[in-house]
């Protein structure tokens, strides 16, 4: 399977594109996958009131297909959001010019737009480039495509995984872009995932937002939400496996969900200026829902990320952040734990080695552990540490 | 007046101090207010779950002297926070040596902490000091009380206002300090306001609260809600004005704003890491809340925050903001300014200069306007901008 690449164009049936139209100076910026059989679609779209035209069309050519799609075309370098209705027209012309390439019906195409807020979209170069957008389709052009969807992004993010039946297999693939304007609850970002397994529209789009919510819900990197979230999935059941309910579909939920973890973490490492992935790992709660708002504040807090870029313990930060999540958190039942190293135990007890702590902060990965002292309730939430880096990338994106 | 300074001290009858007592290196870190007569006292506290011993124990002493205090003792360098019963025996024990060394009963006096989480505070080092701090004690010591609060702040902030009555005239003055760990809603800062008027416990309780929901209330740094902030003022009536009901209490309301407004402005505008002061001024809401929602969204926000910083015209992030706010905002109305000139038109009409935008942002102080063409609702917040300074201060801050 190794020739389909690690993402979209892993799972049977699917091909891709990744190339230049020339939104961005010199790096691809106009994605398309394409299943070459009838495919069901799920989508989960921003909660912005504020949404990009993309997202409209999308939205109206889900609803129209009745939850069908064979083709996702994506473009980088302008989110095509708070243009008007130019930028409607825009975001209609490149789904319908897609359509025509590839022969299918107007409601089976998605589009997505990733980059600049409130300039009118260049789509004449996408018109332009659409042709040679559908020669480039291959089952090898996953990474192409995923490479394509960038951003301020460092590296691409693809996550794959196979479920094996008595009667054979089925892929599922993803790819996604971070990595700023990031933040859970309202927001997602661009992510698309394939699968040959073969589910109905309902049970597809069930999974998805179950899977979501344990994946790009749990992840923050700046607070903000973008016009242009948007998560999709397309499953063209050319694998012969059928999923339908009970075990089988628990495994397909699980497996969805496992490929968007993969790619909210990555997003996260990746996270604008990031030196760390950070995750935060809340034990202890009430109930899931308290653990989950705890670390949820907590990964947001700058106080508690820069800290984190400094390798510093500074767990008081920690404990602060929790007691403004609006839980009945106790400060006195808390421990905080640095990669393992216990840095506060309950009744206020906190010695540690300063070094040893310098040390468990200075890895690649951290994880803050957080024990509340209270219940069973755990949850995880990603982010990565704020630096210098996210500063310069956002004080002039635009320009 | 002039000797009097232009914070604490500058109403009739009260003295201030501030000194080095060595819980910080080489800066002045323990600060004494105190009323040479009996004085009515109203404060409001931190809504963290976890809160400092300080904000316990002036708790506790304001309601038992039933709305009285004369003095403030405040300490920088350590905020005395998540260090259990040590700590609370630590902010009872300088209540208490304030109060004898003063003569004064220990339920009139209040204390405050701002420093590190997490570390025992040195209270020998405060205990031993306190008599030199008592000696200092002059009418001309305001100036010196506001440095000593300090902590990452780069400047002193202090505000004053005199009312003129037919009888007589009497003044309000007051210190704060900054400069991170700032957020509305949850949070105020530290800050301490003196006045001379005569004014009822209940009366002066009301109007801090209502001049706090208009000043502090409308700043934001960096997302964060302290486990010590305080705000406490002290009325000694020396100026023999008395505020009853009717105009004179609005007339006191207002200075008390207008006094707060000042120190609120000023702790934004040394927000950590800080170069320019943001108002963020929201016109033409539904309501005055919707207004209010979409400020304190667009000022939290990190993307307009360092597009601020980068003097970048992406008026996008504004919007984007907007959109996240839980408000019905109509973004098709829209109109952006940035120190008055249009860069967003409704109906996202945007023609604009470059580079007078970028000249409009370059000031040091920058009104990001936005008017959502709903209705009459209006509001201001306001925030500083984000540069590699915030990232600095907080990645080392405890070492």
């Amino acid at each position: 399977m190794s020739d389909r690449g690690n993402g979209v164009t892993a799972a049977a049936g699917f091909r891709a594109s990744g190339i230049h139209c020339g939104l961005r100076r010199e790096h691809a910026d106009l994605a398309l996958v394409v299943s070459d059989r009838p495919a069901v679609a799920a989508a989960v779209f921003t909660t912005n009131r504020v949404q990009a035209a993309p997202v409209t069309e999308s939205k109206t050519r889900l609803a129209a297909s009745g939850g069908r799609a064979r083709a996702i075309m994506v473009n980088a370098g302008n989110a095509n959001a708070c243009t008007g209705e130019r930028g409607d027209r825009a975001a209609r012309q490149t789904v319908e010019e897609t359509a025509r390439l590839l022969g299918l019906p107007p409601d089976e195409v998605l589009v997505a737009s990733t980059g600049v807020i409130g300039q009118q979209l260049a789509v004449d170069k996408i018109l332009a480039a659409l042709p040679h957008s559908v020669d480039e389709l291959s089952v090898e052009g996953g990474d192409a495509a995923a490479r394509a969807i960038l951003t301020t992004d460092t590296f691409a993010k693809q996550s794959l995984r196979r479920v094996v039946e008595p009667e054979g297999s089925y892929t599922v693939g993803g790819m996604a872009k971070g990595s700023g304007m990031i933040h859970p609850d309202l927001a997602t970002t661009l992510a698309f995932v394939t699968t040959d397994a073969q589910v109905e529209p309902e049970v597809l789009q069930r999974a998805l937002e179950t899977a979501v919510d344990q994946s790009f819900h749990r992840v923050t990197i700046d607070g903000d939400t973008s016009t242009n979230d948007m998560v999709a999935v397309l499953a063209n059941g050319a694998s012969g496996i059928h999923v339908g309910g009970g075990p089988r579909r628990e495994d397909f939920e699980r497996t969805l969900t496992t490929v968007l973890v993969d790619l909210a973490r990555d997003v996260a490492r990746d996270g604008e200026g990031a030196s760390r992935l950070i995750t935060v790992r809340v034990t202890g709660g009430a109930s899931d829902a308290d653990a989950l708002a705890v670390a949820r504040v907590i990964s947001s807090s700058l106080l508690v990320r820069t800290a984190v870029y400094g390798a510093d313990a500074n767990w008081g930060r920690i404990v602060a952040a929790a007691g403004r999540s609006g839980v009945a958190v106790e400060p006195e039942r808390m421990t905080v734990r640095l990669n393992g190293l216990a840095v506060l135990e309950p009744g206020f007890v906190s010695a540690f080695s300063e070094e040893e702590a310098r040390d468990r902060l200075s890895a690649d990965d951290v994880e803050l552990g957080l024990d509340l002292g209270q219940g069973d309730g755990e949850a995880e939430t990603w982010t990565c540490d704020l630096t210098e880096g996210y500063i310069e990338i956002n004080a002039h994106y635009r320009t």
